[in-house]
């Protein structure tokens, strides 16, 4: 059977719109730029997901614990973790259509533009360019130049008539609480959610009995106001994060952080993703971010090219030393057994869960030739498939419908189940094959007789013939020994 | 034994503090007013709660699925809900200070002051005043003329120097993409998550095979700049909502209003919550919001006396037909059988998450008086309990932690566990009816002997010597028969 893997993100992004995974946010009213919605289907599979790797990291390690910080938190805490300074973008105004564009981005597309007429030596020489522009210091200065010197117009104006570049906060800003002065109020979206983590680093450590090295692990929203948001939910304004930081002694962290590396790709590997759509890229150590000592990405190859999923960061001793600095509260550890006080160092595991969604999405899709005609199918791992079993009556007529009911109901005590008896039995099964259903019963007339079903197998089709005595321990079984092919 | 339930707010203000359920948020610089984070036991309490409603929501009905929608909207959505024009409290702001108070509060601080200086019959006058200002027309008016009248003065500085009664929109505003200008790229943070259902309700329709009636359910963060933002969780200016929105035919709305509200009951109880501390307030048809026609509490006796933690509201068409008007997009639904085209009714169901996570702490709060000492215990519903089982070396030797650590990873494959091997068995017995952990199981050299451990019931303190081998069918006993006391 000709099996044909994705080639393209439009095809999940059209799927996710026609079977209710993800919709445009705000649809009825054009939708907003860089945000979705997840509908029925693509809420149970991100469900899934995320109490996936909450339990892995919660319930099966008796050394990290859950919290859940909110997403408002004092300003002072954005200024502890560089985030009021130092998280920006280059950015310049269009004078006369008012738009804003991110400075680099424009030079890039200029360069692409070269390069589409041909003119490979003259992009060569400005991308270098570019590569060597100046620290954060003088790189508004340094991509200013480079525009004046190429005349780059903005792109939906086409005029020539540009504001300096300056540097643009990326954190959302409200005004908060009751005083009728404006900035003394002013708080910020949280950008990340490690820092929910940071700042309640001592609570954990007074409350809950851990002793290093342990773990804090987060879910949750954060707010980045990019201006190049796109493709599709691999890049939002509004996201969420699955963050765990390990506390561990300084000196352990290298072999911690190998570890969390090597643990991280099995969480991956563990929801079905196939090996060779996913790599780990680690970071050159001149391209480190200011507070980290390693880096690592967990890579899966998208249809738009090998990015990161999630990132693995030994962050040192920054976060803490920078609060307690901030915050005048010690974060140190005493170390009873060693009779020592340290600041412990964090080892960080990130990852997007919309992401992750959309990794789990593409790696499950496929195309097949069947008969002449081609079969959409998502061979999701039956754990984080939004609906384990349809339901379905050969035909609408009562003494099938009765016992497909009881089917459904008797199921749905473990399991999401969907009932369905419109339209014929094969198209049903497409339709499940789309979202990803592992597994589907049909009632029949035979099997009113001998008490049976039949079962399909989503992956390769196959039917079989059971006893409605053992459908709940086929199915059982199903689950557990699904393997991804 | 003699038990006392909880009497004061503050009594659960503590205990999550000290064993981690629930922290002041940004704790370490100060805190955020009227903004928590929910340390490792209360992230699983409130995991749990939610996870149980959302089950019972989809899992347990054929005819509700799921949605997530973003936290960030079209700013269209909240003209269409009204809530762009309407959602305000009328406020003052004291030129001296700087400070914004609500109009109205201050008002009945100043009537309490008037009752605490025996001037009964002067606070019950301007009560009746207050009573009776006018409709949201000439509130404001009103307001400030009682203010003037009375001579108050601002709590804070103790002026008498004030600005005009304005209406104060509560919804956090904030700046959205990349445009240089401002004010037309103003967005808000939701204020409910309602809307989010209904500007999805075409995109179920057309995707998830549903027929009326029908529900769509949600949770998720909204946001509110409550100025008299207080009692612990229970008014927060960030918190989480579960909801559910049941189309129907119109005409059998009053119906399904009465099937919701008892249904909903029903779950509150299914929660361990006392029936005597549970009870429903039908909101008098003069007090009715504009959207409902007809709406009840479900409200619980917290130590602050009968407050509501659920809503249930039938929305009419209300909001369907104001997104028709605003978007253009029809929001009909065709009834197949009965040939006939209508705008649904809408019943809510509307959970604050956060509310029902402080309910069930307060209803499982108690105090015994045991062998002259008192215990503080939460007698929670087992399946909503952080840690369902302790388990303790009875001393720190090898041949006890061995057997307790086999115990422990073989339940954890199925249960929140906890391994704890410091202080007394009874000091560990006590902080675990504090987490409100339903079982402990000790291991000790007796057991090493006969392969048996004691296991040890939060509620009757009452202890049980068990076969290894049958610990795990004790522990789901005992999980599925426990009765609320």
């Amino acid at each position: 059977m000709p099996v044909k893997n994705l080639d393209s993100l439009d095809k999940i992004v059209s799927l996710s719109k026609a079977r209710g995974f993800i919709f445009q946010s705000s649809d009825i009213y054009g939708g907003l730029a860089a945000v979705y919605d997840y509908g029925p289907l693509g809420v149970e599979l991100k469900r899934n997901i995320q109490e996936n790797w909450w339990k892995s990291m919660t319930q099966f390690h008796d050394n990290i614990v859950g919290v859940d910080a909110a997403i408002f938190m004092h300003p002072k805490v954005w200024e502890a973790s560089g985030h009021v300074e130092g998280f920006n973008d280059p950015m310049i105004d269009d004078k006369q259509s008012k738009k804003r564009y991110r400075a680099d981005m424009l030079i890039e597309q200029h360069i692409q533009k070269l390069r589409d007429k041909d003119k490979d030596d003259e992009a060569d020489k400005l991308q270098e360019q570019l590569d060597t522009t100046g620290t954060r210091k003088g790189l508004c200065e340094d991509l200013y130049d480079i525009i004046m010197q190429e005349e780059i117009k903005a792109p939906d104006s086409g005029a020539f008539d540009w504001t300096e570049v300056r540097q643009f906060n990326l954190m959302f800003k409200t005004h908060y609480g009751a005083t009728s002065s404006g900035d003394d109020d002013a708080i910020y979206l949280r950008p990340e959610t490690a820092q929910g983590i940071f700042v309640n680093y001592k609570n954990v450590l007074d409350t809950a009995r851990v002793q290093i090295p342990f773990g804090i692990a987060q879910v949750g929203k954060a707010f980045r106001n990019e201006v190049v948001a796109r493709q599709f939910v691999f890049r939002m304004r509004e996201f969420e994060q699955m963050e765990m930081q390990y506390f561990v002694e300084p000196g352990t962290d290298e072999e911690s952080y190998e570890n969390w590396l090597n643990a991280r790709m099995e969480w991956h590997k563990s929801l079905g993703i196939r090996e060779e759509n996913l790599r780990t890229a680690p970071h050159p150590e001149d391209k480190l971010a200011h507070y980290a000592r390693a880096a690592a990405d967990i890579q899966f190859k998208f249809p738009i090219g090998w990015q990161e999923v999630e990132g693995i960061h030994n962050r040192t001793d920054f976060d803490l030393s920078r609060h307690q600095e901030y915050s005048g509260k010690k974060m140190e550890y005493y170390d009873q057994k060693q009779q020592k006080r340290y600041t412990p160092y964090v080892i960080e595991t990130s990852i997007g869960l919309d992401r992750c969604t959309l990794m789990v999405l593409c790696d499950a899709y496929r195309e097949e030739e069947v008969d002449g005609d081609t079969r959409t199918v998502l061979k999701l791992h039956p754990k984080l498939a939004p609906t384990k079993v349809g339901i379905f009556p050969l035909i609408k007529k009562p003494e099938l419908q009765e016992v497909a009911r009881k089917i459904e109901h008797e199921l749905r005590e473990d399991y999401n189940v969907l009932y369905d008896e419109s339209g014929s039995i094969g198209k049903r099964y497409r339709r499940q094959d789309e979202a990803g259903t592992p597994f589907c019963v049909t009632v029949d007339f035979d099997g009113l007789e001998d008490n049976t079903v039949t079962i399909r197998y989503r992956d390769n089709m196959e039917q079989e013939r059971v006893s409605i005595d053992k459908l709940g321990d086929v199915i059982r079984d199903g689950m557990r020994n699904w393997k991804s092919e």
